[in-house]
């Protein structure tokens, strides 16, 4: 499919469901709200859902959204890789072959969509997004730019992360040009922490351990501590990170209470470790730097299981 | 001066001496690093000095550096604002009139030098010395691209805070281009902290105390805390923004024990308050979002004043 051939489409087309993911973040909201303000610009009627409520966080995407009334002819989803993360409320579109159109920046897309715009290498959905808009030479909001510049900075880390292209960079530098307040959204984004969360943080860092001579460490989220906190479940993604800040440290490993012998294992890794094959070892995976499993016993055993694949890794 | 004015003296001249700010960043040291390479790539003799040692933290920098023996025939300081700025070892070159040429990109620079080439909307000095670099139409080698990249980075808060221009997103997608380390590079810059900060950080996050109806937060670190981490004053720089960071709070209030009764205060503001008015009642003053001035008295003494004027500023 070309931008010409997805633009088309929305010309030719008329009462559009837009699609988000479950546990919604930055970029399925901004590429999804900054859509359905495109496609209302062009005259069109559009609306986004998504199985969860839309996070109060990220208000700033659809504050001026409300929605239409319309029978619902044309289905598109975006930023999502495989309909399990249409979750429940939405499943049922995939369930029926209703969706259209999916436009996705994910590498692991399932082509679950009759049509799919998948560009593997494209820093975010909202950057896809973008280049369509663009394509169109259409002029766009200053709200489009906003959700799209929200879309591309979250999802790149604010530009830190690997993912980050020359691309993603220009993008922003054009969409700044709107007179979008990026400094507020990336205050927002990055920086405003809720009580609970700075809570827990603190008091996973006061409990921090550390193993293989400063090159290991490990923090342990129990449930009990993890309830205390009041702090909504997609608040605690990001702790993930704290154990590899730490100087030295080359695994970083996080311990999520998710049953009474349950537990879930986030792994962060620096340049010389793969932390998917770290995971693999109990049955997990994921990226080189960022993977995940899941292991049961006790927290005594699990973390000696862990610490044993640490020491053997370090060597 | 143009940019040809100053590469015209790069070519005029030789045995470069570049002087960088004391407590060294990113961006002096960056840009300065960047600045020697280039002249050295030029066939020019060049060394890079500062009052203080180079932090390790920056070694990403400086990793192929070595000094050159040679007698000092031009003296260019860069990043440095005021001549108060250079530290006890290099103030003498301000002393004998010695400094040729300053490039900086503060809005408060002295004009100490024989020539001043300041552009007080760069978001950084290192933004400058791309420019300058650009315009000669020589190729720039990737360590060069690395030090700007750092420069522009680190004083843009990796692209989040307002003096992010698009120029800035523009000039590090060059940059990139080089296949330069950014991840590895923002992970050093932004995310890896040491031990005894990350035991500070906690400690006050810990003991943050609210007020105002939680729109006002204040952090204490007392000289015994400060010591007990072993950690550099430099370290200590970024602990300002913690306050900031609870949500609903709007003046986050950083009070450091300087001596026995004597605090500096840091004050951290959102949109809707002017950090800089706060401190101006106290004889101090800085940006719109940022202040800080100096309170004497006892911890309790000090609290109670700017408690006082915070609940004036919100009402």
């Amino acid at each position: 499919m070309t931008f010409q051939d997805i633009l088309k489409i929305f010309e030719e087309n008329d009462n559009f469901l837009i699609l988000t993911h479950k546990s919604p973040d930055g970029d399925t909201l901004g590429s999804g709200f900054a859509l359905c303000a495109f496609l209302r610009d062009m005259g069109k009627k559009a609306n986004v859902v998504n199985s969860d409520n839309f996070p109060e966080r990220y208000d700033l995407i659809y504050e001026s959204y409300y929605p239409q009334e319309f029978d619902v002819k044309y289905v598109i989803a975006v930023d999502i890789a495989d309909t399990n993360l249409l979750g429940s409320n939405l499943s049922k579109y995939a369930e029926e072959g209703a969706i259209d159109l999916c436009i996705d920046h994910h590498i692991s897309n399932k082509y679950f969509a009759k049509q799919s715009y998948v560009e593997a290498d494209a820093s975010a959905a909202a950057l896809i997004m973008y280049k369509i808009f663009k394509a169109s030479g259409r002029k766009i909001s200053r709200q489009i730019a906003r959700c799209l510049y929200t879309g591309i900075a979250t999802d790149t880390g604010c530009f830190k992360y690997e993912n980050t292209t020359p691309q993603a960079h220009i993008a922003c530098a054009e969409l700044m040009s709107y007179g979008i307040d990026f400094a507020y959204i990336n205050r927002k984004m990055f920086d405003v922490k809720s009580k609970g969360r700075l809570m827990v943080e603190q008091s996973v860092t006061a409990n921090m351990e550390y193993y293989c001579g400063g090159k290991c460490s490990m923090i342990v989220l129990t449930k009990e501590l993890m309830e205390k906190s009041g702090v909504d479940a997609a608040e605690f993604e990001g702790l993930a990170s704290i154990p590899l800040s730490v100087e030295g440290v080359k695994i970083g490993i996080t311990v999520k209470q998710r049953h009474e012998n349950v537990f879930k294992i986030s792994v962060r890794s620096d340049d010389e470790i793969d932390a998917s094959a770290f995971c693999r070892e109990f049955g997990g995976g994921g990226h080189i730097r960022a993977a995940g499993c899941e292991i049961t016993g006790s927290l005594e055993e699990v973390k000696a299981k862990l610490l044993k694949q640490a020491e053997k890794v370090l060597g």
